[in-house]
């Protein structure tokens, strides 16, 4: 498929033009309110290391849920499909839903990438690694390439300041015996998860390997199996969104994650990887111009995995 | 990509030997719970005309909540976009979350594919169509290119007499609003539309066209443009599983639908279409050997849309 | 217990004034739409026949659910406990969650002072006399000595057309098997009942009963046993307010029912019975006037229940 | 009223012998699972400091949730009518019901005698209280006339160690801004008075407060003013048996309060009141010997409420 991508996204970038302005930024926690909310950049990374950028690409950003896609991978090369019994994969509509559907399923959230969900994978890496944080960043350094990648103290501390619906979430879970660690180190973990720091550039970069049957381009190294990046693409096409997986399934049409940060990342398999950030969020949590901008992506390239 | 369909078949066949007799067919249609639950059939189709078949892949069965795929095909093509004022593209959880969530979102069903969302496609059609079921009829079988393909009448009484549930949901979207025509003309088309028999070998065929961007293999016009195709299986790769969308997602990475007579139609876009049949259904009311056919068949070819 | 009700009916009169226009009456039935909104009329009955009225207190309304009262009563009196195999009495939160507990209790209403369990009760009746709807009048006329109560037919067409609610309840409920009769027979009794047309004078006295331990005081007839009055007044105390049950016993402090025609009864058991009417209503559904009424006479009376 | 109690209660001792050993006792919070599930207790006080007693009446057992009446009483002291603007009046149903309702409601707890209620009274004690936990032991050694009333500190440490639920309650009435002390404190009061033990001849002498318009009868002062104590017997009648306060209405006819201890305290205003012990409970979660004692008490004395 030959696709000129610099052309297409000299046209995202004016087509999304009128757009700047629309959504607001998150604010419940409170270091995330002190973003630009006007920033936009976007990375688009083929395997041949060749790259495509507009606006901010190279500006750190919180990736905040963007991370649970790296901790769920992390586990599942742990304990492989042991992890299937600790959380399901399925989609579980919003927020007050996934409350309800935890409760209905006696402590089994729907899926990793929602905050339940992420609990319990955060509870997984914290019983088995040494130093569930220090690992946890040095795997997320290794998929990246780049060994700056780091957590954000002060927005750690700011999540959890501000983190008693978390901490809800994770006492139910515990529970009904689905945590096995204390709730405070759990959720130190996750918060700190949540506060990792990456540019466009270094997002996209690192989901080259889920674009890849898991194997890392720039080394060759196949840091997954294929049938596990198979089901971590599947997880992200149904669930990746809060509530907004259908609507990103439907004008989209690929696999990716969302972060209340305003980033966006999506792959599109055997081709592309994808990172979009714009910190202005539609009511649903997920950023306005970056999911018009991959919208207008999957319709100018002309392939979807549909 | 060559594959050795035929082989990769017997393979299935063989594999699925030791499961025969899981599951439960379902009852609560008197008329569905006639049929024998041993029979299983499977047939897969090419764009070539060339097709790959096991069983009792010739052999016809109600088709049930498969049709509710062509019919949201039929209105989306007759209406356009309006489609999605009165119902939305987001999965749904089970059935009682599904009453919740008709209730939570005033009468906007969570999607066209399950039966909420199907009765107010129903209702789309019974409003813009002369003659309803005979028109939905002739769509049919003309993407089928099969003439004889009919509704089961005894079915449609069946289910018309066990109906209370469904009676219920159209009820309630009409206190909202959302239903411009008498409850008993939409369930009337409804349940009609739920009783078509179709073989695997016909349901396959009909389904190419989902797999080639909406043009009918057999005669080369377009039905469906290729944007609408693409957003048609986007939503079956969502919510076309009940509450197991992710799990089918997960396992087989194709977009497809099931229906509780046993039936599983799948495609993979550019690739094939597969209808497989087998009338015992898990827990969730998905057919058990159906679903594991198709998940051997995406591990065995090595290619999911993932 | 010496009390000036005279006086007390006059302070009501007074400071409810400044209330007046508070709340807005029922639309959704196009039939209730029709009254004048700023109709205000009030009875207190005692058992000497002794009776004290304010304003409109000689002036047909629609009781609408106060029938409720009356339905649960004679089938209490006509199959004794077997009435509680077919609803439950238990309060019910509002009417999202009320269709939630019936999906979660398998058809088995809360309480029969809720829509959903005031259809399984007009089941019972429709199964079990010859003329469900002249016997339940004849039933009315008795309680309340007089033989001129009746349906107002267009109340009840009224009805009719717009209950597609009530129609969803009545489905879910058939399709767990908790109706016997078909939905639409059940549904007509239901409608007529809740068009029953009667004044505070009329209402007030038919309540007596409730407030006397079963024994109709015009005649002297025991029609309830005491045991069955008694949990008949216990159902009104927790269940007799929709979502305000507990502000209803919290302000006021006596057993009562409410209906959306602006109709309020409660009992004082031994003492008095009282109906305030006035048609606008708290967003709760419950007449405005009409709580704040009966908040007043029983601080002003210095007795309640409690 | 003249009544011959010695031999009701001889009666009822009679009367329950045969169910003896029905139900089970609490096993979740660990300290509790040590009690002999055999002991019955009951005493019934009148205001003349008579009393009647059964069995292991005067031994001490963890009072637990009828520790909630006494916060609320407190709570109601202290700030009057401003309590209603941090918890309802409203009953609650079962325990998931009251984790989606205080979703719905936005962190307002549905009324003051479910967990997540006593949790916001426990949190106004609190803030208000100079030594939260030593002021409201004085408080309750005050009304029950016994200085050597206490917390159990292992029942409360256990609780503790047990109570991520109750946490989860906290952090998310927090997250919605309804709590204004640290999750941490404000639980450590909460276990402190479930902990709470108490006698039955304590337990009914404590809860003639409320049987006596608010005036403690061994001293004759006026704790409570007469239009509270109204309104807290309103609230237990309508929300003091979790999913069971319509059947113990419907029963019984009193307004009470139960705990997981298997004891149950209830009032007949201007009579008496009884506390009964027993600490196998119903699926409810209701002492099931308690429960029958109390609808014997009320059918032999012929008088309840109603």
């Amino acid at each position: 498929m030959s696709v000129d991508y610099h052309k297409i996204l000299q046209e995202i970038e004016e087509a999304i033009l009128p757009l700047k302005g629309d959504g607001e930024i998150a604010t419940y926690i409170p270091e995330l309110a002190n973003v630009d909310p006007d920033k936009y950049g976007l990375c688009l990374h083929c395997f041949d290391d060749q790259h495509y950028v507009l606006g901010d690409w190279n500006e750190n950003f919180s990736i905040q849920s963007i991370s649970k896609v790296f901790t769920t991978a992390m586990a599942f090369t742990l304990i492989g499909k042991e992890i299937w019994k600790r959380v399901d994969v399925e989609p579980s509509g919003d927020s007050f839903n996934s409350l309800v559907l935890l409760e209905n399923e006696k402590g089994i959230p729907r899926n990793p990438l929602i905050n339940s969900g992420a609990i319990v994978v955060a509870d997984i890496l914290v019983s088995i690694l040494d130093n569930p944080k220090n690992d946890f960043l040095a795997f997320v350094r290794k998929i990246t390439d780049n060994p700056t990648v780091d957590f954000n103290p002060k927005v750690a501390a700011s999540e959890a300041a501000a983190g008693f619906r978390n901490a809800a979430l994770a006492n139910l879970i515990k529970s009904f015996g689905n945590l096995e660690n204390d709730v405070e180190r759990v959720l130190d973990f996750y918060f700190h998860q949540c506060s990792l720091e990456m540019s466009c550039y270094d997002l996209s970069k690192a989901f080259l390997l889920f674009a890849n049957h898991g194997v890392l381009p720039h080394s060759g190294e196949q840091m997954l199996t294929k049938s596990l990046t198979k089901r971590v693409n599947a997880i992200m096409q149904t669930c990746g969104f809060y509530d907004e997986a259908g609507e990103f399934s439907f004008r989209v049409g690929l696999p990716g994650k969302s972060g209340v940060g305003g980033g966006i990342v999506a792959i599109y398999p055997q081709e592309y990887s994808v990172a979009v950030w714009s910190p202005r969020l539609n009511p649903k949590g997920n950023s306005t111009l970056a999911m018009k901008s991959l919208e207008l992506l999957t319709t100018k390239t002309g392939f979807s995995i549909f």
